[in-house]
């Protein structure tokens, strides 16, 4: 079985940081990334990223090209299309399937930079919705619904955003939120409370998505009471959740699902880091704070294997 | 007296993201830089910078140009030139000399980002040594000593990374170290113990530098016996100390002198936050570690501004 020092799962920007920093300190290493592209959620961002220091670009795919082409120049060791079938941390190795076939690597360290992924409703219609590819992006997709009506369910910044921006492209927006209490930011309220093309049903719970070929209405509980809304897309931003599945439990996390880590990057197996979204909580989550992670935790990987 | 959200001291890879994200966040901010430059200590980095995910560039110049781009498209405010007199944290106020007058300036919180300096021996002759401008950077000046001789003083990575780059150029270096223990990594150690252009001399302190024009020579202290080492330069090589001074021990550093931080960058004073090489031990400093930093920090002002 090949054996390397360090073994990344995740080729989103935490990922592709942990590998070029690996390159950089000598250690040998493989990213794993289970799409044929590096980039994870670098795909889902419509609009410019300004926050980024050093790097101005019109959306996640550019910066997506600038990671790629760097993992490509120093080289790093990378492979795509691979599904990670199971973690064994006491014998410090993965199994793994790559076009078809199993193998297996062993570690001195793994790191885990898997990312979240957003919160499902968990009602009838919601996986037929995701498989007909009806996720949308309200920067992207907001002059699509133009005059029509679509709803988007949650309470916190990425609602009231994705409302007021696309309301104030002419779309009649429902804001549905299951309590009284929005976690969004005052200036994001203040947007949406003003806009005379958002509906906001709060105490409001969604109990079904219907449409065959498309989302035509969805089903909610409003005070006690079943109504039925006809929209033409819905958007759920209810949250997200780290993608924690295959460590099955081997690494402790926080109530809400998270990674714990230190300032590190060090789990609660020694043989572990985490670094990226899976340890980090929305409000924190950036690709500058994925990078920095990335550094420290292959950094201190690298003093423990050559003091 | 005006009054910002956040004044950000220093103008390095750190302060600049901190400044970064303050407009991307709508906090409203004021970055001062003593320098007429923004950049802080990139203009000493001469190698390529290849381990900052998304930026290739040739040195630390190319790279403060990218981010002096930023800070200006994005608008953020600076105030270059600028020393800070003192820092008033129980009235939550700095003064300061902009072109001759003093001024103060409010805050609700300080982001401390003064980086650090290299560590002087505190020697006779030093501090002449370094008002004649001859500090040296061993990648950028390699060439200028071929088959002359350089002492290097110092044990750690940055010393013997030196003494390497230097001697395989032709240069014959005299790697001094106080003690017998080298603290640099294995893979340097050896890149230097195999170099016939390297003299190492343990157990040796420098006395004094001459020369009244340029270094001409050292005067050692070498197992209890006093020598003198005819040299043409000098590499001080022996660790850096955080800049602090402003704070004058307000808050709390640990054995070296850093400021204590926790995961989000608070120190024990609860307006004043640090980032960068102020908080950060040479081992994990790095573009990528304040850029994290400082998203982290001013993210967390902003959620106790507007929570």
């Amino acid at each position: 079985m090949d054996k390397v020092d360090v073994v990344i799962i995740g080729g989103g920007p935490a990922g592709i940081s942990a590998a070029l920093w690996c390159k950089r300190l000598e250690l040998n290493h493989i990213l794993f990334e289970s799409n044929e592209k590096l980039g994870g959620q670098l795909f889902q961002i419509h609009n410019k990223i300004i926050d980024y220091p050093g790097v101005l670009v019109n959306d996640g795919k550019e910066m997506q090209k600038l990671l790629d082409h760097q993992i490509q120049t120093m080289d790093c060791n990378v492979k795509l299309g691979c599904l990670i079938l199971f973690i064994d941390h006491e014998c410090q190795k993965i199994s793994y399937k790559e076009r078809g076939n199993e193998k297996e690597v062993a570690y001195d360290y793994l790191i885990f930079a898997t990312g979240s992924k957003p919160k499902s409703l968990g009602v009838p219609g919601e996986k037929e919705m995701l498989q007909r590819g009806e996720v949308y992006s309200a920067t992207r997709d907001k002059y699509k619904f133009k005059e029509k009506k679509v709803a988007i369910i949650g309470g916190g910044d990425r609602a009231f955003e994705g409302a007021f921006l696309l309301a104030e492209e002419g779309v009649s927006i429902y804001l549905i939120h299951r309590s009284t209490k929005f976690r969004a930011r005052e200036s994001y309220q203040k947007r949406v409370f003003k806009n005379k093309n958002i509906t906001i049903l709060t105490d409001t719970t969604v109990l079904a998505i219907n449409g065959d070929k498309s989302v035509q209405s969805i089903d909610v509980l409003h005070n006690g009471e079943k109504k039925k809304i006809e929209i033409e897309a819905l958007l759920v931003r209810i949250g997200v959740v780290p993608n924690t599945a295959l460590l099955n439990k081997q690494v402790e996390t926080d109530e809400e699902g998270y990674l714990i880590v230190n300032q590190l990057g060090e789990t609660s197996v020694r043989t572990i880091f985490a670094i990226g979204d899976v340890c980090t909580h929305p409000k924190y989550s950036s690709i500058s704070a994925s990078v920095g992670q990335a550094m420290i935790a292959v950094k201190q990987i690298s003093e423990r294997i050559t003091p």
